[in-house]
Formats: C-alpha cells, structure tokens, sequence
C-alpha cells in the first residue's frame, strides 16, 4: 500500500490515492473555492514528482471536491493583497522569481506518465493556465465558465500558458483565448479542440476520465509512453532529425522486453503484461533534449 | 484631438479616425476593388506606426468602405503590369527586394497594440494575407469570397503568410489554403478557425469588430497586453525558458501601478482606470527578442 | 510514354501510372490487408523520388487496390517475427536504424510536386503515420477505421509521425492521436482537420481526389508549388527573416517566364501554359535550408 507514502508527503491541500495504476489527485483547498495557494502549489508538485517516479502510477488523474462548485477559482486574492509568493515576493529581483503556477505547469507538462484533468467545476486564471494546459488529456463539464481576468487585473497571463497554448491548439486561437477577457465554455471554438470530452453532467466528468485513465493504463507500455511524450514535447528541429531520434527509439523498444511482450499479446490476443519500468529505463542518449532544473533562481536563469 | 496629426500623415489610400481608444482604418483605395498599391501599403505602415507609439490607442480596427464590394481586391494588377515595387522593381536584386505585403503585414503583427480586422467584402491575394492575417483578431461578412491566385499567377503567397498561417492554424490547413487554389468562404473547415466572428450580414461585421474592441479597450491593461503578445510571438524556445520569461514579466506586472489598480478596481467591483503607457515602459531586459529591422536592403540580409 | 521508365524501378508492393501529369500509385502488396513491408517502403521511396525530378508529373496521388478491405494494415506481423528492418536488424546498433516507414515519410513530405493520399479502407499503425501524414492533402473514406497500436505493441509512434501530427494539427490533438491508443474515425473531432474531404462512399475517394488533383494541376505552376512548399516546410525563424526570403522568393518569381505567363492568361481569361520546370529551376540561394541526407547511418547522426 502507498497511502503511507503518500501520507508522509505533508499534503493539506490535495488528496491523493493510488489505486490500480492510477493516482487521483483531488484539489480541495482550506481556501474558498478551491482557490489557488502557494501550499497548493507545492502539494501539486510533490504529488506529481512523486507519481513520475514510482512505477506503480500509470497515469495521474487531476480533478476537484466535487461539493465545491469551482474546480479552481485561480490565485487566491487575500493571498495576493498579503504579498505572497503567487506575484512574486516584496524582496525578490524580477529575475529572481519563480511563478508558482509555472513551476506546478512544469510538474505536470514533464511527467513521464499519462496526466489527464477531469475539470467538474468552473475555472478561472491559473485554474486554466496551470491546472489544465499541461496535461495530456482534459476532460470537462459542458457547463464550466472558464475566465482569464490576467489583463482586466494588470498583470499578464501565466504559468507557461503562452508557450503552451499556442502549441497546443494554434496562436489564433490562443491569442483569442489570451487577449479577450471574456468569459467562455468549454463547447465555444476557440476552447473545444483543447477537450478530450466535453460532459453535460458534472458528476460525469471523473468517472469518464477514470474509464479512460483505465484504458490507457492496461493496454500502454508505460516506458513507450514516456518516449512518444518526450518526442512530442521535444521533436527535432527538423523532419530529419526526428527521423534519426525516433528510428533510434524504435529500434531500442523494438528489440525490449516490453516489445516482446506487446508483439505475444497481441498475436495471443490477450492483454500486454510489460515487465520495463519508467525507473529503470536509461540509455545513453535518453533523454535527448537537456532537463534544465529552473526551480530556483541560482539554478538556471535566462 | 489628434485629427490634425492624422492629417499629417499624409494618407489617401486609407481614412483613419481615432475615437475613445479605438482607431479606425478605413481602407478607401483610389483603384478599383480596393486594390492593393505600393501607397496603400506606405498609408497603412505608417498609421499602424502612430497607432503603436500613440498611448490614446488600445485598439486598432481595418476595415474597408462599405460600398465597395471588395474589403480588398489584392494586387493592383495595372500597377503590376507597369512595373511597380509590389512584385519587385527591375532594377533591384533578388536579395534587395522587400514585399510591400510583408512590410504591412510585419507593421500590424509586431504592434504593441490589440489588433482587429473587421472584413466586410471579398479578400483575394494581399487583401487575405497581408490585410488578415497578421490581426490579433479576424471578424468577417459569412458571404465574402477568399481567393488566392498566386500559383496560377506563377508568383507564391507572400506577405509572411507561409510564415503565419501554420502558426495560426497548423500546417494542415495552412498547406490546404495556400496551395489549393480554390474559391473559399470563411465558414470552411481550413478557413473557420481564423475568425472571432462569421456575420451573416455585410454590414454587421464592423459593429460586431467596434463592440468587441470597446470591451477590450475599457477591460485591458494596455502595458499588459504588449506583454502578452511578446509572448505569444516571441515564446520561450522551451517551456523552461518560457517560464523564465512570464515568471520575471509577472513580478513586474504584479509590482506595477496598473497590477495595483486591476486589483483594486477588482475588489471594488469597478473598471480600472490604468495609469501605465506603453511609451514609457521600459526595462533592461524588455524586449526579450532582437527586433530586426528589415525595412530597407541595407539593414539587413539573410 | 514514360511506362516503360517506371518499369524499369522494379516496384512489385505498388503500381504506378502516370497521365495527364498525375502520377497515380496504387499500394497492392503480396501480403494480406496491404500490410507494409521493406519492400513496399523500397518501392514507395523509388516512385516518390521519379516523381519529384520528372518535369511531367504535376501531382502525386497515393491510394489502395480497392478489392482490400484495408487501405494499409501496418507494419507486416509475420515479417516482424522473421526479424525484418522494420523494427530494426538485430546486427544494427540503436544509432544505426532508419526506419522503414520513415524513410517513406521524408521521400513524400519532401517531395517538390503536391502529393495527394486518397485513403480508401482502413488504415493502422504506417498506414496513417507513414502513408498519410506526410501528404499535402487527404481524401479519406468516412467508414475508415484507423488504430495506432503502438504503445500496446510496447513500441512507439514512428514514421515522423511526432514530429508531423502536432505541426499539422496542434499538439492538443497530436497527443490525444498519439497517446489514445484507440480506435478512431475520419470524422472524430480529433481527426478530422487532417482530411480534405471525407467521402461516404469508398469508391469516391479516388475519383474526387483525382478531380481535385487535375484542377491543381492545370492551374497552378510548379515551380510556384515548390517553392511554397518550401517555404511552408522551411520557414523563417522569426516572421523578419521568413518576410526577407518570401520577398526574395516573388521578386525572382515575378521576373519569371511562368510570372509573365499567369498574368498574362490571368487578364486573357484563359488556362495558363507554364514554361518553367522544377528540374531546371536553381539559383544561390534555393533551397535556403541544408538538405540532410539520412538515409544510410554513415552519412547522417545525430
């Protein structure tokens, strides 16, 4: 059982469980709707550093008490009016702050495993940018109000979403997204193509994610998954250079044991059993791209 | 009143008038069609130029006199046939040449400003890749045309658009609109996702554009906005570094006197009223990107 | 009579025939279901390769003998069990693998005439990632099934395919394709901005991407084709550098002979007649980015 380790993780302002390769994780904040803290932001981190290293966990499932009606309300404002840490301490230098929502985004966009958010309530700010974007798979409630009040506040949308978004569904619709300041759902053109499902009941929402997280935990490969992520997240700068990374890559997963294995099943027509782990799992050109730690400012600055 | 500055612009391809943050270009060409002329593209460059610099402009708005079927014809064709600078001059090296299209197109997407285009006629040519895509936002007459005759022309898209429209919407739709050739309508799949707003009505496109601009203009920090399309434009080259950028950019904006006052106005349940301009804002490591002037052969080559 | 010349590359996995300048290649492999082979990879490369340095081909469409229920099975699971070079030869080191399916890729992506997949049965595995994703256009059947089985096979995406899908659609969906491992549909949301036209019937496919191919072919000149393509495949880095080689680009196609034609039978109403070829056309600067030849492990590492 991992609820110990889990426990001694000092989470107060998520839940988690594991349970058959998936970690729920569920936000429930000592604030007012699930609003964001700088707790929080550290409690999503651990859980998800913690979910990309056991080999346990095939997927990590976000979602949200779903007796509040916000899935998360974004930053938390009597945080803000104290002077935490959400906008940068008093003290720092501007290239000395780390943005929390940033840093969680990181957490999320560089696990190894499958991340999926089960969005069952509104979002608002960093409850889009930070909690949504960076996953693999979104699914939502058709009734959720998503607002980015960034610009009406002054200050700037965060938590990597100008990188992501614009990736993710294109800069016309990201810059859509990002500049006008409305109120949106989630079926409106500009959002839809972010959503794995769209679901008209709340409540809906996690079960269909559980169903999927289920599918995709018995039937992937999870050292495959973690190499088709890091090829989506860092492909060659051209269409040759992927060639040469994904050959190589083929090549060493053709001849594993998990390869064995998957080619068995399948011929068997049963389900795969992979016996490679994500832990263990290391070569000499893996990864490819250069991991630059930015959690702290004398670590790596611009 | 900055009429009188406007005037000394020197415009007769285009009307523009600034009221309450909003300037409106009106492009009123001495051709047919609204065609696109070596002056036309000087007019435009240079009132997107004021509005950059002018801190009265929130928003910029180009549409077309409603009287001329065209929004805009594209190219000038008698002007082509005469030898002008829009296919290139006879006397200029391949390598001196500068698109007139593209100087228009890089005037309104590096503005610090919300762009919007309001395109109330048919587009073919410039008037699609010069005169839209580069906007922040596109608002369009369901009924108008789009057509691109560069191949059958023997020339090739230009105005940046094989630059900007993968970027814009993916290189799957950007590869179907650049070289099929066909007659197209804003509603068609490849074309759809580059429009705010499809109106039915000719003469509902530019309300529909004014009221949109009015939100934003009132809702907006515009120092905000200059950063957010920094972003947007100039993204970190992974997520890493694009968490550096936006972390240091918010400590910045949070810190600012707009950050107090979107703050305020927002507990107060008021608009704000930001003081911060984005003449003025400067700082050692704004902009992040190099900008490259390639207005003239001489500043720079490939 | 150019059948004698594609005789003569000694394809027996496709079949060839080139009229009316449209090469048109028919997948018909010894093996069950049009399942993918080394040899059909060699025949592909082959026929893509005459294809882009004979001037008399104008456009490329790839389909499937109809009388297969399956447009392409995949990689060929009995030639895998043998050891084949599809999942690379047990002699060949990690960094000395090219991958069949992505050789195939770089031959059609890199092709200078528009190519044109018309998928007509169902697809799994190289059937989407190598014979379709690389294409500039794709009719397919909407009663296709496409399956990806990489990550239950313990393997991953290959054929380029990570590089590809998130330029052509966006990362959101490029993940949620790659990641699903579930059977989808041409019309699922995910899906669907690859394709041209979807067809209801299978025997439409063909004939509709024929019909598209010939007016593609009559009206646009290939020189211009290629070098759009080009520029859609190898942009500038920043819109300044892609706005300085688009000017170069038009400046030289402008002063062409194929420029003095459009715009002549432009103001005749009239089809043009195209003098320039693609074999003939070279100047210093084109192509402005450095091919790479990757096909053998001692011309090309990472």
């Amino acid at each position: 059982m991992s609820s110990s380790e889990l426990h001694s993780l000092g989470l107060t302002e998520v839940v988690a469980n594991l349970e058959n390769g998936i970690l729920i994780v569920t936000l429930k904040s000592s604030r007012k709707m699930n609003s964001f803290t700088e707790k929080m932001s550290h409690d999503l981190i651990r859980v998800f550093r913690w979910g990309d290293v056991d080999d346990r966990v095939r997927v990590i499932v976000l979602t949200a008490d779903p007796k509040v009606p916000a899935f998360c309300a974004g930053a938390d404002m009597q945080e803000i009016l104290k002077g935490s840490a959400l906008l940068g301490r008093q003290e720092e230098n501007e290239d000395e702050h780390r943005d929390p929502g940033g840093q969680v985004a990181l957490a999320i966009y560089n696990n190894r495993k499958i991340t999926i958010a089960a969005v069952n309530g509104h979002a608002s700010g960093s409850g889009f940018t930070s909690l949504q974007l960076p996953f693999d798979f979104r699914f939502i409630w058709a009734g959720a109000h998503i607002t980015l009040p960034f610009l009406r506040l002054g200050i700037l949308p965060e938590s990597t979403s100008t990188y992501l978004l614009s990736r993710l569904v294109g800069e016309s619709r990201a810059t859509s997204i990002l500049l006008s300041n409305a109120k949106m759902q989630p079926s409106s053109p500009n959002l839809s193509s972010l959503y794995q499902e769209i679901l008209p009941n709340k409540d809906d929402v996690l079960p269909a994610a559980l169903a999927f997280a289920k599918m995709i935990a018995i039937n992937s490969a999870p050292v495959s998954v973690s190499y088709t992520k890091g090829l989506l997240h860092h492909p060659g700068t051209s269409i040759e250079e992927n060639h040469l990374l994904d050959s190589r890559a083929i090549k060493r997963r053709g001849a594993s044991k998990d390869g064995a294995e998957g080619l068995k099943a399948f011929m068997q027509r049963r389900s795969p059993n992979f016996p490679d782990t994500v832990s263990s799992e290391s070569s000499s050109w893996y990864p490819w791209w250069k991991p630059r730690d930015v959690s702290h400012p004398n670590k790596s600055k611009l």
